[in-house]
């Protein structure tokens, strides 16, 4: 029987215990992926903690980003056939909903994309998450250009490296933050033009220095809570302010000046809704596919884990050391 | 020789004095108003209390909307003449930097802006902040649609009647409230097609109920703080909240989960900085000229008071007793 990761309470890494349970049968509109690579996710660590705007119903799955081959398929799928290589592309906003943890999983058809030849599962399961993300709110939503000057906070994680690449590819200038030193000259290396630490120094004023005073045109930012005024200090006027995430422990408390004075918007994105939209979701895609193809898009794989670690994949993503994605193995 | 209003600290209504002044000539690009009616603000309120994110320099004028004869020209203003009637778009943040409130004003040529015959000059000084700001917002951002439900906060004011009028002119659901339930009733006279009492009834439930779950595609909000996160609770998927001002004594709290679950806008609209922009400044004088022809604007006055009496004016306005605008007479 399929080993599969679940959990019947809220807390730490230890929480997630591995079970083997009969493999299910896909039902309409569905296919069974036997799971070759998993793709961590922060918003899992914050679902399992329960700390996530979405409650787990136990026992729990979780997991929604993956790639594998797919061994059984369900009436009324026409389109992906038993043997096709896929990776999951993120959907709906609850994170149980697929339970790519374990050997097997079923998801929804119209969710498993066939993803470049050239990459291998574990990057394809580095894949989508990570490059939707940031497209969406550079490209689809931002239409950023070549003398935008991109401001990626926690730019160590998955999506923040997508966000240099795609800010890169564009031509604009990629200015990364980071918290402590350990991390800048990996930065460096992954193609910001600017690294700030933020341990060490004032965003804004880091900001305004290498921007000779004109502020960032475009922030892409997962932290919010009392960061949030930060970014808006190191904005431009007119400048945009994606929040993607909710890192920060505690309210976002801003104050409305800087907003007003400069004419800031602040506009919430989240992936899962932009990809219930057939033609976003396609011009993500044939975006995402273009760049691997250039070379222009490169996953960052941090470290891989087997399936019998995954507690220490999660402790791992909660050190906060990695760069890139973290993939559990099958 | 002319009386202006000044004052020598901030404070309560009771600062403002009235002296009498030498009459200033005119310099580069400049013109003079004989002043006929001054339309008080919100702001200028904040500013003598020292609250406003502008400092005043003292001795301080203050007034930056008002209607008048030109008496005065100086080098190099070709387009406004002697005797021309005209009424003052606010323009710049420094909101001392006119000083509409006296019977004589400098003010730059490219602020004054004739107005339509049909108004009186008290309505002159009702026109141009309130419509502009809610066309700014509505309409040239906004791009308002007939099947969209507008949420008006703090709607008895000369913004929020202008944003109704507005609203309505295009088709759109107007949803206005108001904190007590004594101005409910003008405000449907007004226009609005729903009213919130927001002393007596939850806001966001309110507007579910009226919206039959759907939520406000576009609030128009003056107040932020606390408010806010009850607007992104009324506020629809995709939804935006314009803030416009900064009532609330506080600093702006804010739960990031809605905004993040229903992909929420949040923008900071000034008219200062919208008017700057010589092409939207002249689309949006097009659409008030036009929608006072139509009768589809119409200033709404709340009261008038002479010049002697602008401290009464100020604690009428600090009363929010008032529906529309408070309108000083010269």
């Amino acid at each position: 029987m399929p080993k599969i990761v679940r959990f019947n309470e809220t807390g730490g890494p230890d929480v997630l215990k591995i079970e083997e349970l009969p493999p299910a049968e896909p039902g309409e509109g569905e296919v069974r992926l036997k799971v070759e690579a998993i793709g961590l996710n922060r918003a899992e660590v914050m679902y399992r903690r329960g700390e996530y705007h979405a409650t787990p119903q136990f026992p729990a799955r979780l997991g929604f980003e993956g790639a594998g081959v797919v061994d059984a398929i369900g009436p009324g799928v026409s389109e992906i056939r038993i043997g096709d290589r896929v990776a999951i592309v993120p959907l709906g906003t609850t994170l149980g909903a697929y339970g790519l943890y374990g050997e097997s999983a079923l998801v929804p058809a119209y969710a498993a994309a066939r993803y470049p030849d050239a990459l291998s599962p574990v990057e394809g399961a580095a894949l989508w998450m990570q490059y939707l993300t940031a497209y969406g709110a550079l490209i689809e939503y931002g239409k950023i250009k070549d003398d935008d000057t991109i401001l990626i906070t926690a730019a160590s994680s998955s999506v923040g490296l997508a966000a240099i690449q795609i800010a890169k590819a564009v031509g604009a200038i990629a200015i990364a933050t980071t918290r402590g030193v350990d991390k800048k000259q990996i930065l460096l290396d992954q193609g910001a033009d600017h690294v700030v630490v933020t341990d060490e120094d004032e965003l804004a004023e880091s900001v305004m220095a290498i921007t000779s005073g004109k502020g960032a045109s475009l922030a892409f930012d997962p932290v919010a809570g009392l960061f949030l005024e930060k970014l808006a200090q190191a904005a431009a006027p007119h400048g945009v302010i994606y929040e993607y995430g909710a890192l920060y422990p505690g309210p976002t408390v801003y104050s409305l000046m800087p907003m007003l004075a400069k004419s800031l918007t602040i506009r919430g994105f989240q992936i899962f809704d932009f990809v219930m939209h057939p033609d976003l979701l396609a011009r993500g895609k044939e975006y995402v596919f273009e760049g691997i193809q250039s070379g222009a898009l490169r996953p960052v794989i941090d470290s891989t884990f087997p399936l019998d670690a995954i507690a220490d994949a999660h402790r791992h993503m909660e050190s906060n050391r990695q760069v890139g994605k973290i993939v559990v193995t099958v």
